[in-house]
């Protein structure tokens, strides 16, 4: 792509994710933040609280699906066709803990014109993996947004 | 089983979800419900509320799945042998929305020495399926709570 | 249903079947054999013999899914709706061996429109569980033979 | 590592494959070929054949993932440590045709004491992707070959 595509498709992204966030009342209730987002990726951040242990005093499994599941769902939005997750699975790789950080990091592996596939790493503040994530999303070919291409 | 045992295995089987719903904040904060529980087995409610929406408006999936996943934790905790997830999926397979009454089955359907096989089957307030679930669990053999048969 | 619309169907799903067989040389060549089909389900046997042997001197993973994936592809087939595989899981619970008989079992949960959810249990001669599979399937409607409500 | 060490694993790594690989009948009889192995990794090809079709006239979903599962093999046991497949998933891309040349890339992405997690990337001859394959491995800590450390 030549710069201007580039920085189109950037700015796109940005916009979609903001789209996304302000009407994601749930991911911002869990105290995650948008680090950053581009096309077919994201990077987001959740610490995790007390209202997020569960029987074993660790983080419920499912908080940090819905961190991943974030992460996914900014990326696999990201060029303005809405977006949806049909089948995903994580793999739980160690437990994260009352006052840890953790770090969603999205990337697009593949994408057809229905069909998007992502992987999802979940690490928290050392640096060491929690889960593994992956996602297959399935689109219509809505857009998103309305932005000045659709115009 | 002769009846005893059966009482017996049920009685266990209530006794851990009691233990680990005390600990488990995140389910509580969510909402759930435990309607039952048994040997390998689990039934759990929880109201789709408007902080669990994403950015379609459309339940978070990420907060199906914890759901899905709680129901899992209590029926594989169930026996009294301290257990994990280890690797679970999902499939979505139609959205759920602000104020449905969703439903979470759990049914055990192998269980070795040190690995358990769950499905679960997440139904709305028509009985329709919103999500299928299935969970690989891990266990080490440790107590979860302290019984007659181990004192 | 009544019965006419029964038999109709069951006899849909066993033409769709004998189809998909004639073109599944991978499947013949394994030494399956369909034992039944019906709407959304089927039966599906296999021997293991000694070329299905990985390193550790056990049937290979891949083909007890591949096994699986065929009970798979005939039950989301028997409605005359071509569909394709999109994302499958596979859990291994215990090893096979030489001169075991295997069976998938595999039965429809759900159906949407352009996608179906299956699951398939994969059994050894004494009825103990080897593996448990899940399908996900895609369809865009075409049929996969010609029949009389076609025409 | 110094240079001895990592000479040493990689030794180490392609001893294992060979054990594997002599007693793994159905690899070699697939046609498959490794074409390199390493401490957490390994590339593995297999050409589609006649007998590898499906109903669909495409390789059938079930030989994709034995060739999948096939690299995750010499991945997870590339450090002498008997490893077993747990729980995979795969995510179908594209189909694979008659006379297509198909490389499956392993790579390890996390490692605990008892489970490893690896992801497989299967391309075509053109390097597209044909499928995204994810493995759950589990060790006992059993050597796989006797080798001089531990004599």
């Amino acid at each position: 792509m030549k710069a201007d595509e580039t920085n189109a498709a950037q700015l796109l992204a940005e916009r979609c994710a903001e789209a996304m966030w302000n009407g994601d009342e749930a991911s911002r209730k869990l105290g995650m933040k948008i680090i950053s987002v581009g096309e077919g990726c994201s990077i987001v951040t959740m610490p995790v609280r007390k209202d997020m242990l569960n029987g074993h005093q660790t983080i419920h499994g499912g908080i940090i699906f819905t961190l991943a599941d974030s992460a996914f769902a900014f990326a696999c939005n990201s060029r303005n066709s809405t977006s949806y997750a049909m089948s995903c699975g994580i793999d739980f790789i160690r437990p994260a803990f009352l006052g840890d950080m953790l770090t969603a990091r999205a990337e697009e592996q593949s994408l057809t014109r229905s069909s998007g596939y992502y992987e999802v790493a979940v690490t928290n503040q050392d640096n060491k993996i929690v889960a593994h994530f992956h996602g297959r999303s399935h689109t219509r070919g809505e857009p998103l947004i309305e932005h000045q291409d659709q115009k």
